[in-house]
């Protein structure tokens, strides 16, 4: 059976098992306060141009999410995002569970607009009685597999400032984002779109791990009593360190960004050539197809795909993932037995 | 420099490593409910004879501490513990941050006994302008290094049966306790003396993780759903599950417990031998010495102990820590210095 | 100026402040514990057939139903809803404050229906990544004004009973809905057919003042814990105690309603004369006008109403409200002016 | 029976039922956007010197407590109290439920010192592994009758600005502590020596009502929304506007707290007289008399005092409050039998 039902379903880049080989029995301070996690901060703030930036090391991307939006938010402020958004969506109340609303806006293709923002705190701001917008927060790539354009994040972050509202990008695909046809966002454009953004490890190559940078290190300035508040400080912080360290080095996670992007337009170009419907237009590493009962049967025999959601009688959206370790004849597979169905 | 300031120095036990490499590219399902994970709570089932309980793999101890707490307490409920208790100390308000109060009992030793419980009950039942006590945290071993003896553990849980109190063992360094010559308990006497413990991997071998186990399953029903809330559901759950099947095979875990305490008990002799004072008497890995000003000087130019505390003028308490990975040669060196002091 | 922009704008019906007056120098214990609260509670149970049933009495509107929900929720739980309900839209997060999620449903009218619920459920059961829904919150008479029938009310109730979720009413305007026109139901049907409501006060002739009445007594055996840690519990207790005993005397509560109703009907009527579109068809005391900006302009010379929303360009929804408190010559000024427009 | 239990016993001053009558039918705005609010709030001001104040009207003082210290901490910040104060003791963790922890410090006679601020924020200032002191709490009178003098209260507020944290006192009894004999502060030194304060109603007059005073208006700039969020914002405000401004016209407030300490002092004089010992040396309205059990029994013929805590076999510490309301005829028939004991 070949999967292609998540992009988390392997370990780790052979070089990642290799520096935590290698530095196995070094002696390290805890916490995040090691060398390593110095070096790869330093490597994050030169990969994506942002010299002063304060990055921080978490392990998982639900809890950067919570993190990061619990040290933004006034207690009576609430998130923007979109309604396809994982926070909203996805993570079982963890943002409510910090005491916040997450406010869902209508998404097209799981994007939202400056204008949407700009109305959304014209119809809020100043009235005591609903909650206040106080920070934005989108994906990249979005949960449909889909990208912002630099005139789209331009035309977002705009919005965002003349609001006065910080705006956050999940990059836990942010690697396949960059490495989408669709996109022409580089990963310095990227980065001076937006305040704060993750840099997804856990599904391009780390064990796990995200990395949380802030543009202006000043903006949460005791970011590390709230990592350790919510649960997410890790003992042995340089095991972030290490992976990232090994991620940034020599473009690695832009490379394996690319890799996982390719060999989910090959299946994309066989769903196409076969004539199934995609139901999101995406250009990354997830695939949607609208599959008949009988395809989707055909199918199960041999790989594993994720059920996402009803299409009508007798058809579903399945959702086909790739990922940098997809190996390059499980996609040959795949590719032909959707031209074979 | 040779460092003893805490357990969680380096990386993992080999076995750990080699568990890793051989499972890296094996596909699974993610979020703990992959065979490893499975196989792994069977081996903890089975060391610690609870045949019926339920286990869960966190990342983190504070994370552990605070998603059991949240999932037990009533909101209108406290956590009767310690002064010296982590949770109420050094966890940054984690569990306040769940909106439930730490309730401090004064220790002795870092320990509690059934009498406080059953005192602090009896004045704060039934009257509702005060925080019921909803459970009992203890750490075994202590924070102080301390452990509990089967009395003293039988009579702490007798009254928290009595008060309807479920009894949560903090086993972040359970296999040093277990391996302590101050306490007759064994992993089974000790898991059918508290209803939830945890069995901690980050101080004992692993990379990171922590066993948390509710001897009785339908204890709290929709744990997961508490662990995915508070931003600890790690998406390549298997890790921990490969982690922990490697410690519990062959006795692994508890042997490395015996490890470190082996190690720490000649730096205890080396204390007393010349003549240092024990602030505190304990019997696992973590021993606290009185040391003068010029003691602490001269021992700090070749290692690293973490001050604990003042000790009065000129004085400090100074920790000393080992672990499974502290070198036989790096506590001889430690111990010929504290004689040569 | 006539102000009919909400039902909240006067004090309280006079047999209230002769009330208030009768006891002013009678010692009572406090907190509610009082013989008025007593009186008070067992006159609801028998108003509302409901022999069995707790009854707290709590100061206001947002605080009795976040401490109804955050009392009724297990941590990882949301509460299902109109999208138009008050705890969703008008209470600042109140409910998230207690780390719950709103669970919006798309609503007609401001009701819901069973199939929505069964079909929430049906999505989002046994899914730990996302919000469990763990009870169904509706209004009555909506934020809109509309009620629930009888049929309406067994239908959503029987669903949630299948599903296994408590429904909680938000009968801020219970009064008006019970004298609407346009429900068969009566203080007994309507008891029978939910698990907690409140018997709301504020907007009904008291100075403040919602009951809380839990059907089953044991379905929250603690809530006094919870109305104090959420702030909620008044050291003179009684004066709720007084005010329900008031209200709840000689059927004044449902006169009460029946008043403002009447007074609500007889501006519809003259909308209707006049040929003004209705946003929304009510049938209790708050009534939704379609006006252009000149009819508004022309309104608001002599009359406050509240801008409700946009309803395109040059048309505004402008909500007009009744109370028991709306003196009858208001109501005649204000049907006169809408004739003349 | 004659009640001597507690300060909330009756309804409110004559003053106060008058102005509701007064007032009863005017219509005006909700939420204390009111004229009476605004009135009440220059009331305020002036009395206590204080003409940029943003003062904002709640309903009890749990309530105002924990909206106060959820809007002046970042989300790690816990708030340094007296371990004997209201927030920490009697409040059913209202804090905690906010999600922050109470910092205790050993009290004296219910007072803390600066130097006890300084070092605690020594001990933990920059620790990310504890909470991070945010603010300091502290009551005047406090929970033992006591009072701060000008000297203790200006070497508690230097050590808090010193050290960067507001400093917030619960007035709930301010009317008694600035009527006691033992303290030289006026409304306006008192006010000079803190950041935020409230002036308590419920025990001096009020129905209910504490008014929240910021003496920098720009403190908490979106106070009302946290009022919202956490429940505690009344529909009909001006009854609190209406209340204060009863209350602070004609120094009718402070007056009241004279009275109700005169009668106090009226007791203590007679236990001095008996040879009863004094818990606690208090100048207020509360006394706490150590009574063996035949006294206890004697007293309660006639008298209801509340039982405070145990002091040794056969003794106890009963509290006796006095208010405004206390009938001079009550205190001497409570004097009398003092004497008889």
């Amino acid at each position: 059976m070949l999967y292609f039902s998540c992009d988390y379903l392997e370990g780790c880049h052979p070089r990642i098992l290799e520096a935590l080989q290698a530095t196995n029995l070094e002696q390290t301070v805890g916490y995040g306060e090691d060398p390593h996690c110095a070096h790869a901060a330093a490597l994050i703030r030169e990969a994506f141009a942002v010299p002063e930036a304060a990055v921080h090391f978490l392990v998982g991307g639900t809890q950067a999410n919570l993190t990061v939006i619990a040290s933004l938010l006034a207690p009576y402020e609430g998130v923007l995002c979109a309604h396809t958004g994982h926070i909203g969506v996805h993570e079982t109340g963890a943002v409510e569970a910090t005491g916040h609303k997450v406010l869902p806006l209508p998404a097209t293709a799981g994007k939202i607009t400056g204008s949407q923002v700009r109305e959304a705190v014209r119809l809020q701001a100043d009235f005591e009685h609903t909650v206040r917008p106080g920070m934005v927060y989108v994906s990249m790539s979005t949960e449909l597999g889909t990208v912002y354009t630099c005139e789209e994040l331009s035309d977002l972050y705009a919005a965002c400032r003349d609001c006065g509202l910080p705006l956050y990008v999940d990059g836990a695909r942010l690697a396949c984002a960059l490495a989408s046809p669709d996109t022409d966002l580089t990963p310095e454009t990227f980065a001076s779109l937006c305040d704060v953004f993750t840099v997804g490890g856990t599904k391009n190559g780390a064990l796990f791990g995200e990395a949380v940078v802030f543009r202006r290190p000043d903006m949460v300035p005791r970011f590390r009593y709230m990592i350790k508040r919510q649960g997410g400080m890790l003992a042995k912080g340089r095991l972030l360190g290490i992976q990232f360290e090994a991620l940034m080095a020599d473009g690695l996670y832009f490379a394996l960004g690319r890799k996982a992007v390719e060999q989910a337009l090959r299946i994309r170009a066989a769903l196409t050539e076969r004539g199934i419907p995609l139901a999101i237009d995406s250009s990354t590493n997830q695939q949607f197809a609208i599959l008949t009962d009988e395809q989707r049967e055909t199918l199960a025999r041999d790989f594993v795909l994720e059920f996402w959601e009803e299409a009508g009688p007798g058809r579903s959206v399945m959702r086909a993932c790739t990922s940098w370790a997809t190996p390059d004849e499980a996609v040959d597979c795949l590719c032909k037995a959707i031209r074979d169905l």
